[in-house]
């Protein structure tokens, strides 16, 4: 069984290849080159983790510290881009997998933070912001609004909704498990918003003066 | 009376209440969920302070150091948010808000850089972007060209002679009452721009090929 | 004969001026103001090396340990302003010059890395992002999407050569002359591309489906 405190190193990566994996979808119908979609699968794979341990100042950052991650992000883009070219992906492939990547990373956030001795607000915003960053990056490079910013988007709360739990049951159940259901449940929480269009109430101005300015 | 060891403080935490409101307000007519909101107003209200302390290596962080700042930014989102569904918001409320943000930020980080003992070039630099990179985020994120690079905005000028002030009359003045003064002076410099349309020269280019590219 | 160690300096300080050039060239038919195009111009020229110095951890970051390099992008940005409203710019000026700060920033970027003991690998990372983040800042500022993630950019390709062959040629040359070899290979390969339309394959999706979504 591995240690919880290898469970960061774990989740990065596959999150990492995951996330890698969305910024070369993403690059659909964007006539961009093979070396433009793999600056787009970095970034977007890379960035959240990156932002994080720059916020925390943990030094060497991850893809510093191990090159086996940085081959994971250019292998997963070089992959996806050769299987797009023959064959079919399922609808919504993009959605799923940006799902996976999202819970991995908002768990791996939180755990590196509490790791390193933060307190259970900081670990939460660190889950949140690691999970959603790189698919903010991948949105702003494709000159897109980012998605946690739409309406249709369930997004950032599931993450939210996760590492909270993650961060408030340390303790009650043997870490793994507590990590993997944490997981699990961002995961599934985005799948029912994504299948069923739940979202939160949006943001309805009734009193400001509408005309438009600028 | 505060020292002024404590000012960098009390100016952050007032920037960031007023920017996340401007977080909040920029999200008008977009559609944006609850919590879309609450990561808006976060990304506008810490991102400026979080860039500076980067920059100057200045860990941790003054929100991971301090969480009432993290629950000044919330909180401040959530009332705005509530209050927007009830009450009429005067006109042109984000631009003066974002004017005294502007102040506040700039003279925060100049503050602060001039107490890590950087240089006075360096302390005005810190102002000019710490006041305008929250903004230049918010933009971002919603899809607007940053207001600071659009013609109509006299906008990093007015951080800029204000951080300059600031900088520039050390021990001429009664430390608080030079900081009020500087900031005093940013937002009065930048309302006066905006109410009367007063604006730098525009960059005009006359002998470059116009013809378009790319 | 100056120094290596000397080496990612003077690269720094003429791709610095350089890129400032081109931030001011990108504002052209924005209707952007003096303050506007510097900060345009500062967050173009020195934005790469300041990422570059984050993700290293290597502070204070350049244009703080050393304010020559600010007064460059400063100085570069004012001539530019002042030249525009009086001369022709030779057409395709701003594709040149951009070439030519991909060209030094991606080998200073390397060349850092290593001095700092960092893996090739990682040297040829930096020495690619380095080259590219001041480009990518400059279009998401001025509401293009990146022209690294365009089709008819050959361009971060052209940094990931150079920056390899830099870093593999090491200690096979004088490294003075391997530096500007590398350095030279970037920009005629670039030139080479921009003037012949070569590119790489883009990334063309057979199967996926292609109902818009979002």
């Amino acid at each position: 069984m591995i240690e919880i405190a290898n469970f960061v190193y774990y989740a990065d990566l596959f999150g990492i290849a995951i996330f890698s994996v969305t910024g070369v979808l993403a690059a659909r119908g964007k006539q961009i080159d093979l070396f433009g979609i793999m600056v787009l699968a970095l970034a977007t794979s890379l960035g959240g983790g990156t932002l994080r341990d720059l916020a925390l100042n943990a030094h060497p950052l991850i893809w510093i510290a191990d090159p086996i991650l940085l081959w994971t992000a250019i292998g997963a883009a070089v992959l996806t881009f050769v299987y797009c070219r023959f064959w079919m992906l399922p609808r919504r492939a993009l959605l799923v997998l940006d799902a996976a990547g999202l819970a991995l990373f908002a768990i791996a956030g939180a755990e590196k933070a509490m790791g390193l001795g933060f307190s259970p607000l900081i670990a939460v915003i660190m889950g949140v912001s690691t999970g959603c960053a790189g698919g903010v990056i991948r949105d702003l490079l494709t000159g897109r609004i980012p998605g946690i910013l739409q309406h249709e988007e369930f997004y950032a709360t599931c993450a939210l909704i996760g590492a909270t739990f993650y961060v408030l049951m340390q303790g009650q159940m043997q870490p793994n498990l507590l990590a993997l259901s944490a997981i699990a449940l961002i995961f599934c929480i985005r799948m029912l918003a994504i299948f069923t269009g739940f979202r939160l109430p949006v943001f309805v101005v009734t009193g400001i003066d509408r005309t438009p300015r600028r």
